[in-house]
């Protein structure tokens, strides 16, 4: 098992980063624009992803927890195969001015090229998330950064 | 021991990406302008990162491998005490109408959180040596996107 690790400093209250992790609504504005589903424990949200306006994948994430101003998990059951029954969590703080997320993307059962790429468009993603509770505006799919041929 | 790994696609030539990493010209202008030593066999690049006009940390690495259009291995053997004898590996393809990169720093004794923070920059950096390959512009220190509170 190998994971995926990050860390980003974002100058915003806790609360909003928070709500930008938590709600449906602020997931669509860093992560992708296209989400259906409810974000609340036991829910599933469905994201699709769009690039060159056609749909290059969706990923299924089910809310496991919700800790207001601390942790979000989801467990993803749909999407690539590689993604599936992986969980990626959000774990918030304070520290001075800054929220720290610390991001994990954990069981990935091999260090495919695919997860390598993963690692990059992650980090990408949550630029968008820096940025979107910083100033209010993400770029979410369809407006992510592209970093490849595999988008 | 834990490893980062990324991916990322430039549109240029293979040769413009192996002279981004491969010289302590390209290095300069996408990981730190200020580097001093020689990028040979052996040699050992000196880079000093600045950040608010203040110098942050140095690293110190041998070049260890120079495959020109397919590899580039450093080793470091200066810095950060969690980045001693480390390896940095940069794996280069020609994709289609794509040079892949595949990124591996490798040989982390546990995944820290200043692990998570390289993960992060590592993917910052490698968007700057994209930038540079395609557009002859990169982001290098003291230019660099700033993640956080870790700079």
């Amino acid at each position: 098992m190998t994971d995926i690790l990050h860390r980003v400093g974002i100058k915003s209250s806790l609360d909003e980063a928070y709500k930008a992790l938590a709600t449906r609504e602020g997931a669509a504005a860093w992560w992708s624009n296209k989400v259906q589903g409810e974000s609340k424990l036991g829910g599933v949200l469905k994201f699709t992803f769009i690039a060159d306006g056609r749909e290059i994948g969706t990923i299924d994430v089910k809310v496991i927890e919700l800790q207001p101003s601390k942790r979000v998990v989801w467990q993803v059951v749909g999407g690539p195969a590689e993604w599936i029954d992986t969980k990626i969590s959000f774990d918030l703080r304070q520290e001075g001015d800054w929220v720290i997320v610390l991001f994990k993307h954990a069981g990935w059962t091999e260090p495919s090229e695919f997860m390598h790429h993963c690692t990059t468009k992650w980090g990408v993603f949550l630029l968008s998330l820096k940025s979107l509770a910083e100033t209010g505006k993400g770029s979410a799919s369809p407006n992510d950064v592209q970093i490849g041929d595999w988008h």
